[in-house]
């Protein structure tokens, strides 16, 4: 693999080529000829050394800027190069550079980066020497269209630099749009070009400059090749099922996993050459005594012995392996190469592998269960697919105090065949599956995962729990130039591209697919009105909103007009709307009969309620669900409390209007779907 | 109430005073005279209109920069005249200024403000045109010593701006600190300085230069009384109370409190001239047909009665008068005053008021309750006072279910008498309470408050939500110039001095509060080790610890090699220290002794459990335990699941090293007691 970089010079070629503009320039070899080009490009000029051992000019004394005249140029050269003689004898001197000064202007950078997961992306925000310090940029994942690279400008925080305000004129956004085109255009015709880096972009009220640039080339293959044909998901629901390794002894894996099939309602085989029955069910010696098809094969015996067991799922016609076994390429080189020996027998037989080192899979409604979790979880409507088996232990466990009920839980395991990719497929065509959940540490093929998931999140909502956003996880993975945004922003961008909803912890992930499991789907649009009865929830859900980017509108003063002629006469006449400790339920009836008919103002109703006397959280409920039924747009319920407000939690729950227990944790959830759907930015959004 | 604003001239001269350096500077009133003193000052030269009427210079043609002779002088000082006169005829001109024109440096802002709670307070930061899109400042309360204003500078995001950095030189420190030390004995020297702006400063290698400044006087008086000397704790403790207003009417305010205080052990007289027996309790007509003593006295009756009533309380000699009742000044101009003359009647006795406006007082260990929640909360160690009754129902319903008891509940109403401050006397002397939360929206007395408050936290943990950190709610009170920190960030700046831990939800504070009570307090400082034997949850603490300012360290090679004796031969040799799925008690406890020995490398041992069939809750609690008796550190244990775990937590949560059950929460709540103590920074911490 080579990999190489452009001089200052090759880059203004470069980027002349695609009509951005770049300054003037010549290269001089002498002190003569630097007097001579700097007359030609026109005074003031910059001089800078031109040597590809050179990487950091300033400090190899390697640049002089604010060259006056001849003798300054002359001057500026010998300078230059007995500096650059102290500092690197050694180097290569190719020349001189000599540019014309750009004027000062709004500093910006656009950068290009090659995503492994994803592929090129851009950045575009503030750059020059406050580049690190501000960090206000936006990402995407080429190919753009125009509108896509004018929201990307307007989305920056300081956009104002750029549209003007007080003091300051707007600066030529027009020729900023253009020339972002035109790089990104450049960095698709380049299939070599990997990384690369404007910055600064001067920009002014009219033009622009691409005054220093960085563009790294190499010709390692990039794009991975996308999967290959969806998974045949009928496999999924095996009419019979084999445990190899099969074991009647507590704490063995053969043993737990045997208890939890038992209760498989289609055909179980235990498989152990040392035993005639486990846990009455008659054991065979080995998978070919069984005279009936196998559909499923879950094998647990230890990791050196797979490839043979490999070799009988496949004469046997098995297929559907599950690897439960650990041992292979996520410990060391043995493994890895045990693990490639068993794909290839698989492949050879059309065997289909989940893991290995993995639980393998649940499908409460078919009566299945591969893992070794402590109890099985209950039949339900989420897709449960996880990177990690000791999540998908705690996330069993978690559910069955919380009322929550899956169609699927997959524990991917290593990937070796069958990936998110294949799962994903199965939740789509699933009919119990109405919301997926995943956890995800890295995805292979980006490409292609974000096909398969753009078009299911368009009838599933699809939630993502993406880990590694740390410095300390991605540190390894940074490089020098166009890293501003590293891979867990470009996994957040594709996410929002693609429709799936990104959360930072599993208890979010499952609000989040409750929520979005309702028939109304994502709110449309950030604009909230807040009813409560209770005062200092709605000052904090000031704080919240804001928090999370949902838009607290303003009541127009017909509303409150119409709201007057009921409500106390002291209530706040504003937004969140107060009504007061001593709101019964004809009182939020009648708010909730005004704000349907004016639903036209609003996107999002957050209704807010406590245990308290006057109001039972069941009455509360039974208003909710009336409002929810009146109004196309989506309303959120937060009842706070302990056990007195499980009644109305209920009925609500019942009816697909979650009910949210903590009030942060609502705003939170509902602003995620709001940053996902719309970009919706907020300091408590990460 | 007189207010004004200095000039640039006098704001010049006001800060060379007190030796902060400013550009040299002349006033010129006519076109002559303007090329003479632009001669005096030195070319080049700014120069401005003077006007009281003209606030925005620019925009109204008043300022030309880069003047650079004596014929520009006067041109430029017809320009600027004719300008005015064309864009503001009737402004009173003064003169134009003519100042130095200070050399580009590293812009600043040092800003003053006087919030209303906690007076005078410093803001420092990055300044210029970026100002209002960086927002990247620090904070403090006057006064200020040397080595805290030293860390003001030190602790911006863009102190590299200020230390240099690659290509960069460092700049002058030292003037800095010394000009916002000066700055700041201006702002206390000057009681009628209320708000200021010193945007930018620039900074130099050598020196800096105050180049544009804008000073706001007032003669109001702005600092607050300190209150009066503590209350008299054993009013709290009363042997006999008398309901006032009790009713037997179910729905009614004094049947709830009736029903609730039935079950006191001390003495309980309802008052109601209406009935002989309420609830089996003989009734009297007033609190006059009263033989004994009345220490507290319950007000349930209208607002308007109330007068009358805290008139018979002051002549029974009651002690302390709990007013339920709303329709005060939290209503109208009407109940302001109905208050205000309650408040007169009770001064006149000496009587205490609890109120009015609230739920009242509950002591759960001395078995009084004047609420009107549903169920009364169980005795416990926590004392809850705050500022929404509202919150004070849903707290204690949501206690009953999550193990949580109280020493106190106080729901302070409108504190037309007793407040915030000597509630915190009460929580400080009461022996039953090991940790205080409080939900504040605003504190009157700010620097009683936290002279009390700071006392109190050296011993008990106080945690507070504050709320109204949204723009929304304090656009009101934001002023136009000093304004970069509304008032809600000089709240966390006074708790954060206080030793006040703020959160921004309940349950973080209850989380908090269980945390801060164990007897070795706060963490020792942001080092952290993390033990898991789940490599999901191992790779999601590391996006956690970035995401709340815990630094996850580097394990020294002595430590990886003493753990590999026992380790698997494949374990990840970092932290997290991931252990594996198949970790039992012996390998944790063989990991906890390494650590304990090395105890030394860090502050705070994470340990991150999920049920699993090789090592149950309860041994994985045990093994926590023995760790934390054997060092001084603090061990934060996270159990993440359902049901399975609970035994575990219940040993944990006996032997007060709390259990987390959600990861993002424990990561979140450890960050927030680094974030007060030592200011530690995290994109997650608000």
């Amino acid at each position: 693999m080579a990999k190489w970089m452009l001089s200052e010079a090759e880059g203004y070629d470069f980027l002349k080529k695609y009509d951005v503009p770049v300054p003037e320039y010549r290269i001089a070899t002498s002190a003569e000829d630097a007097a001579k080009k700097a007359t030609e490009v026109g005074f003031p000029v910059v001089m800078k050394i031109v040597s590809p051992q050179i990487l950091h000019k300033s400090d190899a004394g390697g640049v002089i800027v604010g060259v006056k005249d001849e003798k300054e140029a002359k001057e500026a050269y010998e300078q230059i190069i007995s500096s650059i003689n102290k500092h690197k004898p050694d180097a290569d001197i190719e020349g001189i550079i000599i540019e014309e000064m750009a004027k000062p202007g709004v500093e910006l950078i656009i950068g290009g980066n090659t995503d492994t997961a994803f592929g090129k992306t851009i950045t575009f925000g503030i750059g020059g020497t406050l580049v690190e310090f501000v960090k206000d940029v936006s990402l995407r994942i080429l190919p753009l269209t125009e509108a896509e690279i004018r929201q990307m400008v307007r989305e920056i925080n300081s956009y104002k630099l750029i549209s003007g305000y007080r003091g300051s004129a707007p600066k030529d956004e027009e020729t900023l749009v253009k020339t972002i085109i035109n790089v990104c255009r450049a960095f698709e015709e380049n299939e070599e070009l990997k990384e690369f880096d404007i910055n600064p972009l001067r920009l002014y009220e009219k033009g622009a400059c691409a005054v220093d640039t960085a563009f790294i080339f190499s010709d390692e293959q990039s794009t991975k090749k996308v999967s290959d044909k969806p998974v045949d998901v009928s496999i999924f629901e095996p009419q019979s099922i084999a445990v190899i390794g099969a074991s009647e002894t507590p704490g063995k894996m053969g043993y737990a996993v045997m208890h939890k099939l038992s209760t498989f309602p289609g055909k179980l085989y235990p498989v152990n050459p040392k035993r005639d029955v486990i846990m009455c069910f008659k054991t065979y010696p080995s998978l070919h005594d069984i005279a009936d098809n196998v559909d499923m094969a879950v094998i647990t015996v230890p990791s050196a012995l797979v490839p043979e067991v490999m070799e009988d799922c496949g004469k046997k016609g098995v297929k559907i392996a599950v690897i439960i076994t650990a041992g292979f390429k996520e410990m060391n080189e043995e493994g890895r190469k045990l693990e490639e020996q068993t794909v290839a027998i698989a492949k050879k037989y059309g065997t289909r592998i989940v893991g290995p080192n993995c639980l393998g899979l649940i499908s409460p409604h078919k009566g299945y269960d591969t893992t070794y979790v402590q109890r099985s979880p209950a039949p339900g409507n989420i897709a449960f697919l996880s990177q990690s088996g000791a999540i998908v232990n705690a996330v069993v466990d978690w559910s069955l105090t919380h009322n929550v009920g899956f169609s699927s839980v997959v524990s991917v395991g290593n990937q070796s065949d069958l990936n998110f990719f294949d799962y994903l497929h199965w939740a789509e065509s699933d009919p119990n599956t109405e919301a997926i959940i995943m956890y995800i540490e890295e995805i292979n093929n980006g490409k292609g995962f974000l096909d398969v998931v753009s078009r299911i999140a368009r009838t599933k909502p699809v939630v993502a729990i993406k880990s590694g956003s740390s410095e300390r996880g991605r540190a390894a993975a940074a490089s020098h130039t166009g890293s501003l945004a590293g891979s867990y922003e470009v996994y957040m961008e594709a996410f929002r591209e693609a429709g799936v909803l990104s959360v930072t912890n599993l208890e979010d992930a499952f609000l989040a697919a409750e929520f979005l499991s309702h028939n109304k789907h994502y709110p449309k649009g950030k604009r909230a009105v807040i009813v409560t009865n209770a005062g200092g929830f709605a000052v904090l859900s000031n704080d919240y909103a804001e928090r999370y980017g949902i838009e607290i509108v303003d009541l127009p003063k017909n509303v409150i007009d119409e709201m007057d002629k009921f409500l106390p006469p002291f209530w706040n006449r504003g937004n969140p709307i107060d009504l007061l400790g001593d709101a019964d339920g004809a009182r939020f009836a009648k708010t909730f009969s005004v704000l349907a008919k004016h639903d036209d103002l609003w996107d999002i109703c957050m209704v807010i309620g406590f245990p308290n006397l006057v109001l039972t959280s069941e009455r509360f409920a039974k208003q909710i669900m009336m409002l929810s039924e009146s109004t196309e747009k989506r309303i959120v319920s937060v009842l706070i409390g302990g056990s007195e407000m499980n009644g109305g939690r209920e009925i609500l729950r019942e009816n697909k209007v979650p009910p949210f227990e903590e009030l942060e944790t609502a705003f939170r959830v509902v602003g995620r779907t709001l940053q996902s759907k719309y970009r919706v930015k907020g300091q408590g959004l990460f």
